[in-house]
């Protein structure tokens, strides 16, 4: 839900990525949140293409997307976004301590525990193809991928979500996860599968994808930093 | 502060891990975080050699340390578990909502923009040295490390903390970069050596590497999972 200028929330995103970011780039994750609470927000775009300018690492030391503000607030990194966000209402964060702790644990878990091999595969598919060092370690890390895929699917089991409803570690999840479309892995786990799918056919997922869609420009051109745009944290 | 049967928290830690991984376990984080707030836990130790007990896969999906139980809520990932200890008292995370925001931004930072490129370099140097992908990638995995830790270094300046005050920010981001103590890239930083320093000459930090230590038996074992241990995640 994009907004007027009178809108208090204000995420960043990036005005340019290449191709295969498009649609994968970390705002995505707010902007599904700020959907799914109904809550309108506007976009600040931060051109990708070369060194940001230099007050915006005042605001994202590391450069990336997304950012946040909100009447007051400053923050940076998905997670604490989204924790924040959750805390508006819990339809995404619950209010019991015990719910709310295990929707926390689930949002760390898919960026500390899930993220780092998924981000070593993509790495190394989308960074450094054809470089050496790449295909030697390709079996390896696509093992120990699967293994926390393994443990992620049999913690899943047949449940609909991760805890009893969708919270913001589910949001978080599918979004890692996703980043696996290049690869063949996801289909090794048929219930991994479905989670995902249930996920972005969240009527919210797809108003957050196609916003981000249309904030990005269309025109390919060389940019001199993709390295940094999906592979790298926000 | 260890204690008697009644006490409400529980943290589990492992009962042995190889000898470079001793002080490093992330048990150490809520550990720290209990000394820093003086509340008493018990800890119930896993035996990391070998596959862990079937229940406790069920307690911590991916068979890692530490998981905590607190009265009714159990939790796994020292992220999440450090936001519920920071939440029983403003000393580690302040109420007020953009200093607490603040807090938990620079926890999900350390965990998702930080370690994944240390454990990166960790993992090169430690679990893999002599591997010919390790020997390749190795100047790329530490110019990643050492772009982020630049960036942070700004970001710190002549501040003594990240933020204002010490917070659970602090206290993962000085437990991620202890995990560069065996190269010499911390040292390019003389800030970030000296924030470290300041980190962990906090007299809850001596306390809780302690106890650490006084929980893992001393002899040298063969593990025949070593490689989980330290550079994968809890």
């Amino acid at each position: 839900m994009q907004a007027t200028a009178d809108t208090p929330i204000e995420i960043t995103a990036f005005s340019w990525v290449p191709d295969f970011a498009r649609g994968f780039v970390r705002d995505l994750r707010p902007r599904w949140a700020l959907e799914e609470l109904g809550l309108p927000y506007r976009t600040r775009l931060i051109d990708s293409r070369g060194p940001r300018p230099a007050e915006y690492y005042r605001e994202q030391p590391f450069g990336q997307v997304p950012a946040l503000r909100d009447d007051g607030v400053s923050l940076f990194e998905s997670g604490a976004i989204l924790i924040h966000l959750g805390e508006k209402d819990e339809k995404l964060l619950p209010r019991d301590p015990a719910e709310r702790a295990r929707a926390i644990v689930w949002t760390f878990a898919a960026l500390n525990s899930i993220e780092p091999t998924i981000s070593e595969l993509a790495a190394i598919d989308i960074f450094y193809p054809g470089e050496e060092w790449a295909s030697l370690r390709r079996p390896g890390a696509e093992d120990a991928a699967r293994s926390k895929l393994s443990r992620l699917a049999d913690w899943l089991g047949d449940k609909q979500w991760l805890e009893d409803r969708f919270t913001i570690g589910d949001l978080t999840m599918v979004t890692v996860l996703r980043d696996l479309d290049h690869t063949d892995l996801l289909a090794e786990f048929p219930s991994l599968t479905a989670y995902c799918e249930r996920g972005t056919a969240r009527p919210a997922f797809e108003r957050a994808y196609r916003a981000q869609l249309s904030d990005l420009e269309d025109e390919a051109r060389p940019s001199t930093d993709s390295s940094h745009v999906r592979g790298e944290t926000a």
